[in-house]
């Protein structure tokens, strides 16, 4: 098989470089979930990671790789008004290089705040996506800066893909690992090294309705139109709804073309689960994961008894969760 | 000075005893709550024990001390509408006796299904200390069960004493530990164990606004009315307002007569800061806890560097959140 640019070495290289900026994140048990799925379910608590979320594995090992690089660089810009923002700026702030976010105008002040406390510059543009790249490919070309984009990018998946280095670790007979997916950065990362380490262990995407995944991956090609537009969804960790180019064929190669698809409400549920049952915070995006690990796995695989469920993030927004403001919203 | 009946002893062999049935729990730390509070903060996290709150550790303590000490039992029986509850009947459950749960009538109906999903018998009375108490008595006379205090128990307040003794293993050089307080049963046992093994280490009560326990300590002396009353506060674990006879001399003995005291919106604030900077669901009195950690002690006890704050529980109501139901109605 064809080597891709997201293999073990990549991924280990990666571990070895993050290390001292990111946690190991404890891998959670609930008797009660456990009960309800009728299976052992894994939580990978990647809510507890630095910034709340798994993606400041990704954007530590993109700017540490960009430093080792180019020892001269100016800085690393994105545009990003959710958890790859914040990642990002922490990780520029570790290696004290400057960093610019791109936001569309409306961003919540809140998560405004929390990137600029992280030390970042904020840039705002049209709440489109085609203004978020425009805007993020002029200020790269001004200032000289390095694109990090928040999924489709080698190094960044390199450093997703050390959650699944952990958790196989910890938990080596794992049948299955659910990825809640967006862009696909951890997915790509998740699944490159779950077919190398555990070729038993099949990893599978949760998508929100209207993605469209699993037609992409049978088809073996990217069948959504460009440029990508934004799902109309609770979890907006995961509201891209094409998976990027450099991603696609890593995920084609590893993932599981099969594929869970939820909905709001069904997210929502997880993120319950998640909170009464663990008392974890996460997000919409993770509570995918953990609905598709306690609720699903008996129809899509079924013989799956070990099962990894990522919760990806805890970024919530507390005055606005979503069993309490009316989803009629979304 | 004298002996109590909750002593290093008593709590070691607690440990020993009920380890095979309670979680170790995790400390947990947080950079930002840290950098908030100037200080190093240490959260032992009982929001995830098993039923989720400490209330598991002395409730097992005292259920397997009475088939010990009593192999014919018939069961053991309590009143309650809270973490006591659950944590009795689960501690029944593990060693296979009968339970009984006296609760006020007009007790949620998820608490009371809670209570009969880990397999105890609910017996309803009028929602007044007095009404409980004697109902509780009654059973206990006709059925010959023996009746479980939720705090004021030497057995479970010596069970309680074991989070002591996991926090200062992992950490033992704290200058302090705060613990929200109800009963006393925490507090007791708490404060037994820090003044024995790190005797620099001052333990705090946290109240709510209107228990009045610092000038009870001061006194040495009970000074609540009898019967005691409930207070009226967010926290429902720490609305108790007297420390019960049997903790409160060993509470004398132990703790400092300083007590922290704490508003609902300081307490609901606490459990925000738990939420959003360490993604953990905490209940009211952990928010107690987590918000003279985070915010008072630079008043109280501003030398304290090494500070323990327990997360007593994480059994909230994800449909009345605090902060998203008006605080008029408390």
């Amino acid at each position: 098989m064809f080597r891709t640019p997201v293999e073990m070495e990549e991924v280990q290289a990666a571990a070895l470089r993050i290390r001292p900026f990111v946690h190991a994140t404890p891998v959670l048990t609930s008797t009660s979930l456990d009960a309800i799925a009728g299976r052992q379910l894994f939580f990978k608590a990647e809510n507890l990671q630095k910034t709340g979320s798994f993606k400041a594995r990704g954007a530590c090992n993109a700017v540490l790789l960009e430093k080792e690089r180019n020892p001269e660089s100016v800085g690393v810009v994105t545009h990003s008004s959710g958890n790859h923002a914040q990642a990002l700026a922490y990780a520029a702030k570790c290696v004290k290089l400057p960093c610019t976010v791109v936001v569309p105008r409306g961003t919540p002040k809140v998560k405004c705040e929390a990137i600029r406390r992280l030390g970042a510059d904020l840039v705002f543009c049209h709440p489109t996506p085609h203004s978020r790249v425009d805007t993020c490919a002029s200020i790269a070309e001004e200032t000289g800066k390095t694109i990090i984009h928040s999924s489709d990018n080698y190094d960044v998946m390199a450093g997703q893909g050390t959650i699944a280095l952990e958790l196989l670790e910890e938990v080596p007979d794992l049948d299955a690992i659910v990825v809640a997916t967006g862009g696909g950065g951890m997915l790509a990362g998740v699944s490159a090294v779950a077919q190398n380490i555990q070729p038993k262990c099949q990893v599978y995407a949760v998508e929100p309705v209207g993605k469209d995944l699993q037609r992409c991956l049978k088809a073996k090609q990217r069948l959504w139109p460009e440029p990508s537009t934004f799902l109309h969804t609770v979890a907006d960790a995961i509201r891209l709804r094409a998976i990027g180019h450099l991603a696609f064929p890593i995920i084609c190669k590893y993932a599981s073309p099969r594929v869970f698809t939820v909905t709001d409400h069904q997210m929502i549920e997880g993120m319950k689960f998640a909170f009464v049952h663990m008392k974890q915070v996460v997000e919409a995006a993770a509570g995918a994961g953990v609905y598709a690990g306690v609720k699903l796995m008996g129809e899509v695989a079924p013989a799956a008894h070990k099962v990894g469920v990522i919760l990806c993030g805890g970024n919530v927004d507390l005055d606005n969760l979503p069993w309490v403001t009316p989803l009629t919203t979304y």
